[in-house]
């Protein structure tokens, strides 16, 4: 997407230097565009759990890169296999909640597998990870293609007024290589001329709303505005909000979802008021071998500092400020469980469906004995 | 209530200087403790509109103050009747959703119009401030004591296991003058000795469960979590809150209760997970000239540079740091409605009540025809 009207990816290989990935370091944003370089798959793993990279595509294809520089170091410490399994499980544990970092990962083991030489080794890892990545953009571009559709019915039933969509956390672009998942139907519309004006939920602790999806449609100059968590209930009741498009980290085989902390409250808000509630996510979010989202799901428990400082601009330099008693304990979970009754539908990379097994599967035929 | 073990309310007349009024600037904590004297009709206003102070019943104490400072004024001008009159209507409009201001105020006007010299005025607003501000302290104090029942008898059912509460925002002591509608039962209970532990939500944009819940809590000893808004829902469907109190800002007839942005979203949370969830007000909240929440009560929009900006410790300043692209607008509604259908009962300073017109009416029935 663009940033600047220079167009963008979020990690890619360094030009010029194929052993070291660049991504954009998140945590800056929006207030600077920092790149950073990984050289390493501990500067991976750090760059994952401390969110310089982060969203659940976005951690998946990173994963994805981190096996390559595993597999190159591995091939530097003559240690093949042990050094790559041991990898794989660190990167696993990053953060537990996205599946699509455990896919990736998983998928990078196999293909790895086949390669006879080191050098086998290092060019499949290379182009898995850069197939990863390729796909993902691919599926958010497609996901967008079907999504659109329904912003453009509601638009029709409104005889062309502005449709108001409420989205929570980052789910766009920027969580992902490209598009983004609940943003690609938004980009689609507004491209299509579709009149549209986003409400952008701010997503305490992190902020990912207010620095990153702000960010992206300011970018894009997409109609938004912010709004604390607090007040999507509010906006609904009042016939402000047309319909709700998130994404997911994990989503079960019958179709509950883990997503952002606080995007269960905006789908009982959407139940309760009756407007519709979608999921955009690829199926590399889906968990296929579990049913049941509220005990089957790890939920990540981050820093309580996390709550208890935010960082934000002052005097134009980067500033942590603390916002509680310094004694006050915190808690910080990072996602939590809408169940699949509060969901209106999926969008996917290959259509809409309903949120149920029946759904899943009739989008995913090939799932349904897995 | 306590602040460092010394007894403090939230607004006196000073000591040696009854023409004015002092409060504590509550836009320094938990940080700082700051005393501001308020000398004017003006001053209060803007003590009310920049919430120096805020909170249901402070709002309408400290206009209860600024009409005696308004008689003050009047008396050095010698216009009384219509500066009275005209210093009302400013002060009714500083807040427009809690409806505790306009009877506080309504309550001085016709106090004043028993004077019949410019002496007889002074003294009677006087009194009359003074006489609202132990009437709500007093009306506090018996919530707490009908409340605490309720986490009494949870408390049993649990065999004496923690009793984990959750509230928003802050209706507290510091809402109040003294002991706080949704803290009254809390505190009440933790003298007890029940054992008892609050989930704070910090309360976006103003943070006002960070920022004062917490430090009340604090300096109470009272054990407590602060948490992002968006986790309530979370915590409640993993059976780790076991009610909900908040306090309100206007509650109807029939028993809609206005509060801080986000309350309607716990509630719904609540409900979707069998927890009791209890507003605690005394009746000095409830508007009997409304029936319905949603279309009757006016919710006040603020500034929106309250979402993209927010205030913190850093370095042992307060700095203000800047959280969105400076570009993206915010839009901050202040309270959301809470329909009665969602509420569990009404804790006010005459006992406990459904939330109905039939609940309210039951304890207040010299209501009935009015």
């Amino acid at each position: 997407m663009l940033i600047n009207k220079k167009h963008y990816r979020t990690i890619w290989l360094k030009d010029g230097n194929d052993k070291v990935i660049q991504v954009i370091d998140q945590r800056y944003l929006p207030h600077k565009l920092v790149i950073e370089d990984l050289g390493t798959l501990d500067e991976v793993i750090i760059a994952i759990k401390d969110m310089h990279v982060r969203g659940a595509g976005l951690i998946g294809v990173t994963a994805g890169y981190g096996m390559y520089l595993a597999v190159l170091e591995d091939a530097s410490r003559n240690s093949i296999n042990d050094y790559i399994f041991n990898s794989a499980q660190k990167l696993k544990a990053a953060r537990p909640t996205a599946v699509n970092l455990e896919w990736a990962v998983n998928f990078q083991l196999s293909e790895i597998a086949k390669g006879k030489t080191i050098e086998e080794k290092i060019n499949i890892s290379r182009e898995t990870a850069k197939k990863i990545a390729d796909n993902d953009a691919e599926f958010s571009r497609k996901i967008g293609l079907h999504g659109y559709k329904i912003i453009e019915e509601i638009s029709k039933h409104k005889n062309g007024e502005t449709v108001n969509i409420l989205t929570h956390c980052n789910a766009g672009w920027l969580a992902f290589v490209d598009y983004g998942s609940a943003t690609s139907p938004i980009y689609e519309a507004f491209n299509r001329n579709i009149k549209i004006h986003v409400w952008v939920d701010e997503t305490r602790p992190r902020n990912q709303g207010a620095s990153l999806t702000a960010w992206e449609l300011l970018n894009h100059e997409v109609p938004h505005t912010i709004i604390a968590d607090n007040t999507g209930g509010h906006l609904m009741q009042h016939g402000m909000v047309d319909m709700v498009i998130t994404g997911a980290d994990r989503v079960t085989r019958t179709g509950d979802a883990a997503n952002k902390i606080g995007t269960y409250l905006k789908a009982l808000a959407a139940k309760d008021n009756g407007i519709p509630f979608y999921i955009a996510m690829p199926s590399t979010t889906i968990d296929w071998n579990i049913r049941n989202g509220l005990s089957e799901i790890p939920i990540e428990q981050r820093d309580p500092d996390e709550v208890k400082y935010i960082q934000g601009l002052c005097d134009g330099e980067l500033k942590k400020v603390l916002l509680t008693p310094e004694q006050s304990p915190a808690a910080n979970y990072g996602f939590d469980i809408t169940p699949s009754r509060l969901i209106t539908g999926f969008i996917t990379e290959r259509g809409i469906c309903e949120a149920s097994e029946k759904g899943l599967i009739g989008l995913y035929p090939e799932m349904e004995h897995k």
